[in-house]
């Protein structure tokens, strides 16, 4: 059951409904929300549409991190259009150059003991100071700002225990990078990670937070520390000290499972393409050249990050044939290494400097050459994601990073130190650090914020209205998938695509781009002939990123059924949000018993899911029935029929219910 | 004649062909070579072509600052191309972040008294340090790197005077935009602008800098100061003390025209939407509300400009809602405001750092919104450059644009600075400029640079081959358009295109894209089908830019002959290096014997060039014959006889001619 666990305290303060058992529907209250540009737009759409003056939340902040290359109008536009629902609405607005959102929310914003609900996956970042921080789709985000609480399972709480201390060269990175090796991808799906032992005591909020955001790559709920005497230093240097409150776990605290890691026994690890759990010691790849080098991201570019990696890097060059390039994970982290003199070694040693923003670990510049080698201190490196198709990266500290980019090659730094004389260094964090809010836009009082007239370029489009769930669905199956389905491979990203996110219309043009560019106009065929596009996918479907656009973009093109073998958390939830019925073999060889093109027939749809009974599938090409399963709660059932979270929001307003 | 002047004296030391009489054919030899990454690959491409083993310059340089945001595998694929091609031929390169080619070369490379050709409009830049530089089309700079003098008609040379002394917040950009005021964008075209007089004596060389870059907009052939004491200090602070001639007008120096500006008399000015030359002051277009006002670009970003507006902004904010950002001209300059707080400035103003590259200048990035208005300190503000097709973009001082940006609307900064109180200030040139080298790769010896492997990505294609002219030409009217076309018009730019630059398979797609989407296939129809494409145009034919892609396209695609009644003058030799017969209508009203289709006939087309005679060109399809006659030089009808001025080198290498 978990009680005493921090994670607990903070569900069991904030619960609405249900109870705290492992598997049961729970709703928690929400404190705070974040959004960015690529989710935030729709998201505020979505909010527009539930008709709330301003909103409920304690704080809402609006980030713009993403779509920052503006090739054209269509971001600018987004970004103004942010920039007034967030006046009109009682939101704080950071501007474009203030930092990623992450980042700049654990700074700035994040309390210990607090929820927070962000349209992001990696949302958790937050975690490293002992909030309870979700990923969630655009429209819970919305709900949540229009005052419902967060729905979801209660997952199992996970201990990790931290033992020993880290070794020289040996990072908070490769803690997850540990896990990720052990427990793969899938290997968080229903759980909260719960860090806590003698070994979290060296690790700064800033590292802490490192291995909560990156938690997300397990597929975890999220991830968590405990609240204590060093996020108290380092609130008190955020000017915050009165937003800490101390959140530890009880000392008869009952984890739901504990791992163990020893720091002592870690080494330098390396992701090899193409997924974060490809992890292996760095000296198993060395010598392998690379093309580029960054560091940046949410995960790896606070001012601990940057200002050790310059400092390894002092008085020394990055090498002619690397291109290296850093990205400040804010403009607060970035004023930091301006003043400490970091940001001279960096330049002095031949580097880019990128904006303090999401950047190339969303595709949106710095693509790899062809075929190119990259090694990141990211936290993804899906195939593709780089904007290169062919570029194979890896990821690793800004560490490891900094060493290749000297050799020219992937290298242990230590066996690189030992022959360059290069010392490791601890980090001190500072006493108090520049706030560096001058790019962050408070709310306006009520009376001003009625004032405001929101701004829309012609891109960003009214969202489409969608039907309620019919009492039998006629479909086709007009796709079949494998397993470990991303929400990249669905709704890619990327800098052609990314501007597209406030236009349904457009983006759908772009749903399975790459893995199938013929489904867009083969799945229009069968929603325009009356009849339910069906997907039939694998295991892990729709793993990665939290953007609904990858089951809104496909309702929108007549999507209605996903059969897969197994769904990861966020896609489900976003599925059951846009109407769209995720349903999973019970036998899961029944995955074969599909053919592209094969009809469809799911009978009696409506009923059986009142009933909670199996649903039957017909295929009506063969005639085999396969029986299939599903994972919902009686609320997502209640919004599956009315078509959706917005429906069924704007349902119960309509006959007044309250939550 | 201009005998004495500093532009005669230059000309005269590097005279290898012809005299030095306006409008004559003179030939230069050139010391040094510039190129940028958006012309740089098809220019080492025609070098490559060209057989030489190395460069045999005296310095060539290649900079990346162009292709910067790498949204996919074409722009990273260029730049290591680039990174190859330099190591191979004894060329420098700038990697990527070094900063724009223009600030980086009057810094580290730029000698007074020299020649330098290089491969953007803006080359003049140089001639702020007494360099005679000027901009021209790829294969004319690979010409120079192979050794090959660059021919010009001998410009007029008119001598700008600046008495009195600049106000308070009046700066150099308004003595370029006061000339644009006058004389207009073509108000330069033939002549090269040599200012003196005791005005210039409170310029530094990065203010003269910015005026002779903006010189382009003049249509000047090129701009120049001469080499003093100020100078001298400025080279001493950059080490290079040693690269420092005096090189002065004769005190008898005639010059063939003078301008005489009184700076005393001068007020901060701004160019309005959209066009340069489209000048007010400023307090004329006060109230303007703006969206985004940016610092940066090859005009206005050095030092100089940068700590300025810094500490006119030190303790101020951006307005909320104006997003405001500065992007360096060059590491250097991004080195020094981090050591002097200027960048702190900036950031804790809340501004956006955009890397040091040219960016938001070329549409690089930071478009600007539907419809809005953006205040840049750039020297370009032609319609739909900004990547957002109905955008207003006003260029101005930095000052002016900071003024702007703390005002939230365009203001005269003379007016905020009595309302705020803000003093003006003087910037005094650093001692010694941190070098900022290290993104400067040296070339390697002869030895290693044989060892070299050239890497071409998939987008670098050779390239075609093209035959000589034919005795007859046998055509088709495949186009006819009107007055004022522009290189725009012929071969767009943009963040879709740019990237195509070293594809001219690929980029031969977009020719007249915007004009007549159907022209690509009818032309390669007429091409495939043996016969010649031929151009109808009007007057002005080909302005704008120097973009060779405008000549080299449209040969690929099989036109061998443009009529017009007119022609611009860069476009003129670009189509004649490609081997395109530019032809005039000896009647305008010729131009109307001319439908769309009309099947043409040029017969004796050689001989009758060798023989000087007028070409008559027969109409086969009205059975009317017209008469045109052409501007051209021996050397340029040898060059068009061998289908262009590539084949004409190779020609002469095989002969061994020397020049």
């Amino acid at each position: 059951m978990a009680k005493g666990t921090v994670a607990y305290k903070i569900l069991q303060s904030h619960l609405v409904s249900g109870k705290l058992i492992p598997g049961e529907e729970i709703a928690i209250k929400i404190d705070q929300t974040l959004t960015q540009d690529a989710t935030g737009t729709m998201a505020y759409l979505q909010f527009e549409a539930m008709g709330v003056d301003r909103v409920k939340t304690e704080l809402s902040v609006s980030y713009i991190d993403h779509n920052m290359l503006q090739t054209d109008f269509k971001n600018p536009d987004d970004h103004k259009y942010l920039m007034t629902v967030a006046k009109r609405y009682g939101i704080y607005l950071s501007k474009p150059g203030n930092g990623i959102c992450h980042q700049v929310h654990l700074e700035r914003f994040a309390k210990p003991g607090k929820t927070l609900l962000g349209s992001d996956s990696h949302t958790p970042t937050a975690g490293g100071m002992g909030m309870l921080a979700i990923g969630a789709g655009g429209l819970d985000v919305a709900a949540a700002m229009a005052g419902e609480p967060f729905y979801l399972k209660m997952p199992r709480i996970v201990g990790v225990k931290l033992t020993g201390k880290l070794p020289d060269w040996v990072t908070a990175k490769d803690i997850i990078l540990e896990l990720l090796r052990r427990l793969s991808v899938k290997g968080g799906v229903g759980k909260i990670f719960e860090y806590f032992g003698e070994g979290i005591k060296e690790l700064s909020v800033p590292e802490r937070a490192t291995i909560t955001n990156m938690g997300a790559e397990l597929g975890a709920t999220t991830s968590i520390f405990p609240s204590d005497e060093i996020t108290r230093a380092y609130l008190r240097a955020q000017g915050r000290e009165h937003d800490w409150i101390e959140l530890l776990p009880d000392p008869d605290a009952e984890y739901d499972e504990i791992i163990e890691i020893n720091l002592s026994e870690l080494e330098p690890l390396i992701a090899c393409p193409h997924s974060p759990d490809n992890v292996v010691p760095v000296r198993e790849v060395e010598g392998i050249k690379v093309d580029q080098v960054v560091i940046g991201s949410c995960t790896n570019s606070s001012f601990v990050d940057l200002t050790r990696a310059g400092k390894l890097l002092e008085g020394r060059k990055v090498h002619p044939d690397v291109i290296f390039a850093v990205a400040p994970g804010s403009k607060q982290a970035l004023e930091l290494i301006t003043q400490n003199g970091i940001l001279l070694n960096f330049l002095k040693a031949g580097a880019r400097i990128l904006e303090s923003a999401c950047g190339p670990c969303i595709g949106m510049g710095f693509a790899p050459p062809s075929g190119g080698v990259s090694l990141r201190s990211f936290n993804r490196n899906f195939e593709g994601r780089s904007g290169t198709p062919d570029a194979k990266v890896y990821l690793a500290s800004p560490e490891v990073c900094v060493a290749a980019a000297i050799a020219g090659h992937i290298i242990d730094p230590r066996k690189l130190a030992e022959k360059e004389g290069i010392k490791w260094i601890r980090v001190e964090m500072p006493e108090r650090f520049p706030y560096g809010d001058e790019a962050i836009i408070e709310p306006l009082s009520e009376e001003e914020a009625k004032k405001v007239e929101i701004y829309r370029g012609p891109n960003i489009k009214p969202l489409p209205e969608f039907d309620s769930l019919p009492e039998s669905i006629d479909g086709v199956a007009s796709l079949i998938v494998g397993d470990n389905i991303t929400t990249d491979h669905i709704m890619p990203a990327g800098a052609k695509i990314l501007p597209l996110r406030s236009n349904i219309y457009a983006i759908s043009e772009y749903v399975y781009h790459y893995v199938d560019p013929e489904f867009v106009s083969r799945a229009k065929q069968v929603r325009d002939s009356g009849r339910a596009n069906v997907i039939i996918g694998g295991e892990n479907y729709g793993q990665g990123s939290s953007r609904e656009h990858a089951a809104l973009a496909p309702r929108f093109l007549g999507v209605r059924v996903v059969i897969a073998k197994s769904f990861a958390r966020i896609h489900h939830a976003n599925l059951v949000n846009f109407g769209v019925l995720p349903l999973e073999f019970v036998d899961k060889k029944d995955y074969e018993k599909f053919t592209l093109g094969d009809e469809v027939l799911i009978p009696d749809l409506i009923q059986r899911l009142q009933e909670g009974k199996e649903i039957i599938v017909v295929n009506k090409t063969t005639g085999e029935e396969i029986v299939c399963k599903y994972n919902l709660t009686p609320k997502q059932i209640s919004v599956l029929m009315a078509g959706g979270l917005l429906n069924w929001i704007k349902n119960k307003q309509k006959v007044g219910v309250q939550t």
